[in-house]
């Protein structure tokens, strides 16, 4: 860790050029870090990254998505076009020295992917399946679980109206997750649909014109005092068994494969209020979802555009944040200038989906096991031969296609050598010792312990196939 | 193209809340683009990016580094240490609403890489060998091959002072560039030494204290006119024979097969001044290289902290800017706060480069023709047998790692569907059709046209074998 943490001076703050007043003394060693609430990503914690990216590209190209990405930067009117001015003290927004152009810092991918699909107009594919990984970013407090930037996993169906669409982008998150290992003992999918729980509130008496407040106040139903759920429930028209009965439904989570409809009784709820539940529920079913997935209509999205099934991804045991957020946003594309376009999708940070990898031990014995594991170390007896040959070798080796390394030290001490070839976790070992002036060279199987000797001229040929045998 | 350019108003220049002045009237169609400078990625345009990076990942690791990353912005004084204020009207900085800690989008990776190595301290592996592929960004008038926001591919290893470590970073940047189809006809890295042409300055007559200013006219040589040239040369005390001897030497490009030597005989330079060019002509020639390089004194480098080796990847025929640039710069780590580590690497951007691979027609009959192919498309009859096992027989095959794909039409003609499946690029269609009564499908190949009827129970072993035996 560096041991200096590097701040502005408090004078800087009014001097408007305040760089001037941050640079270091000469000769002063200074030592930076990164801003508050960002990473650095050394290898072992990179790895980590990519791993988590793979399984996200990996579930999204099988389910036939296609990748695309915007800039890191947008108009900040795009957010607030939709938003309202209120979101601009969240976001880290700028303009150009001597511009005039206000910018910000994309806080989320939506309304650029609804940029780009309003740009492309009547000539949008029906379907279009795209997804991105676009780093975001937040000018808020730090929180465990949220940083100031973070990697997100987008996926988006645009031009279905079915449930179809939705059960779709659940599977690929679903397939994503459990590309990494996590199961139904690990991860819950909690499902409502913002038509279902506004018949249960219309049930309970919520007057048509405060439903979007209810939403907001049973959103808010875990983060505040009981009796101030009441009052406000109250103020939205509730006497106090509907108040008890909002929050019994609230916090009722039902396995995915228990019927809506008997949900629906279960609280006396119209039945057609499930009618949307129910074909979902038969749609997740074709793609054995139902054992990742549970009715949860607390779930209710903080974004106001969500406007049929909204979902969540969370840890079975409730320790985290939410690791995903999802939900059906009919209205999103037109908002942009765009065509009416029925659309759906999710959002999936890396940070809190790193924690819970980390806690159920899947991200191997130590971070350092996602690194790339080189092919063949090379190692060489110091001989004139040798050394002649050992970057030669090495350059072969690479234009084969094979990861490649060899110690950069000056020891030519064989079994040191062989040593620094298990810590770099190579799989073989080519060792170019006395059996070159057989014109051999050693192989040596890492894993195994096996060894054989291999004519130099077959060693193009044999390196590649043994690798690859020893993938199986 | 969207039909309508999003400005904002004059008026909001003068208006510290612009964001109020640019929200659009209610009801009013509003169509948003990417801000100046910086790109959409549309499925097509996403798949160059992604095979840019493949290549340049896949050469990377096939030489042994470790991917890194940091922060996308930083501390601003993080650029300010090494290059003075003057970088600020460069870049685009900002502060949080409310804070006082100025942050600029990062405008290249070596200051975070310096910052990241010396942080490690003592404790930095020696050598240190990074990658990373970071989004840059640059507060300038955009041109071509020059945006506001590109991606860069940073190779650099620490701690290694010999030309070994100089050559294999150009290595790395040769085989990215050879697994993108780029050869020694395309593609010409340009080298020159800070010190042999330090030599060459102090042969002609510059005095030592003005060797930094003559290396920043010989930078801007091409970009002045001759005259204005001749005047600046002379003011460092050129002669008139001197200045025509400075221009013949900077225009002077040798293959690298060339011995150093013979170039200092020819410009009448000290033998030593090309030394360490001669020890990096033996590094090149052990990795195969020297059919990729010139010696070409002319390359100088804007950037300050060079110390060793500098050198360019330019297009064969000049057409572009630079594809790469890179070098030594041996005293960075330090100025972070860090040891004393010897170091070299370089930059290359995705711009100028999709700019060549695109003249070159090394994208592909089409940009689509990068995106990832489907392994299956399923083709559905209609019938009510089919129609159950569609989405399942999907799940199943995703699950199995098959990128499967299925039409979202209404159509359930079989013809319609071939088609669909043909300009997706399927390499097979599974087709439910009367052989399920059978309890068989039929698999068609989609590029030989072969056929096979397969039974259901086999499909899930059968299908992956076919699909890996067509890829040799």
């Amino acid at each position: 860790m560096p041991s200096m943490v590097h701040t502005l001076p408090a004078s800087s703050t009014s001097d408007p050029s305040g760089a001037v007043a941050c640079r270091p003394m000469a000769g002063t060693t200074h030592v930076f870090q990164a801003p508050k609430g960002t990473r650095d990503f050394p290898p072992d914690v990179m790895a980590v990254r990519r791993h988590i990216e793979q399984a996200w590209r990996s579930a999204s190209i099988r389910h036939g998505f296609d990748e695309i990405d915007g800039p890191t930067f947008e108009h900040l009117d795009l957010y607030t076009v939709k938003s309202g001015d209120g979101i601009v003290s969240e976001l880290f927004s700028f303009r150009r020295s001597g511009g005039d152009t206000d910018y910000a810092l994309r806080p989320e991918f939506t309304p650029t992917l609804a940029r780009m699909a309003a740009a492309k107009g009547k000539s949008l594919s029906i379907p279009t399946k795209w997804f991105a990984m676009p780093d975001l970013f937040r000018a808020e407090r730090p929180q465990k679980g949220r940083l100031r930037e973070h990697r997100q996993w987008n996926v988006d169906v645009l031009g279905v109206a079915g449930p179809e669409a939705d059960a779709e982008v659940i599977a690929v998150a679903v397939a994503g997750l459990r590309g990494l290992g996590l199961g139904p003992d690990d991860i819950r999918v909690r499902i409502s649909h913002r038509g279902a729980a506004a018949g249960m509130l219309t049930a309970l008496g919520v007057p048509a014109e405060r439903i979007a407040d209810a939403f907001a106040l049973v959103d808010r139903r875990e983060k505040i005092p009981a009796d101030a759920f009441a009052t406000q429930a109250s103020e939205l028209g509730l006497d106090a068994a509907a108040v008890r009965r909002l929050d019994d439904i609230a916090t009722c989570r039902r396995p995915a494969s228990t019927p809506p409809t008997d949900l629906a009784e279960e609280h006396n709820l119209p039945p057609d209020s499930v009618a949307d539940l129910t074909a979902l529920s038969t749609e997740l079913d074709r793609r054995g979802l139902l054992p990742f997935c549970d009715w949860d209509l607390g779930i209710v999205r903080g974004l106001a555009y969500y406007t049929g099934t909204v979902w969540e991804i969370h840890d079975a045991e409730g320790t985290f944040r939410a690791i995903a957020g999802g939900g059906r946003y009919d209205q999103l594309v037109e908002l942009f200038g765009g065509p009416t376009v029925p659309a759906c999708g999710f959002g999936m940070g890396d940070v809190v989906l790193a924690l819970l990898l980390a806690k159920r031990s899947l991200l191997g014995d130590t971070t350092a096991s996602l690194l790339p594991r080189p092919d063949v170390f090379l190692v060489s007896s110091g001989d004139e031969d040798a050394e002649a040959l050992l970057v030669p070798m090495a350059t072969s080796l690479r234009d084969l296609g094979l990861h490649t390394r060899h110690t950069w030290k000056a020891t030519r001490n064989i079994g040191k050598q062989l040593k620094e070839a298990a810590a770099n976790r190579a799989r073989t070992a080519v060792i170019l010792g006395d059996e070159l002036k057989g014109g051999a060279v050693v192989v040596k199987d890492l894993d195994s312990g096996e060894q054989h000797d291999v004519p130099l001229a077959d060693l193009p040929a044999w390196l590649p196939r043994r690798l690859a045998g020893a993938d199986r």
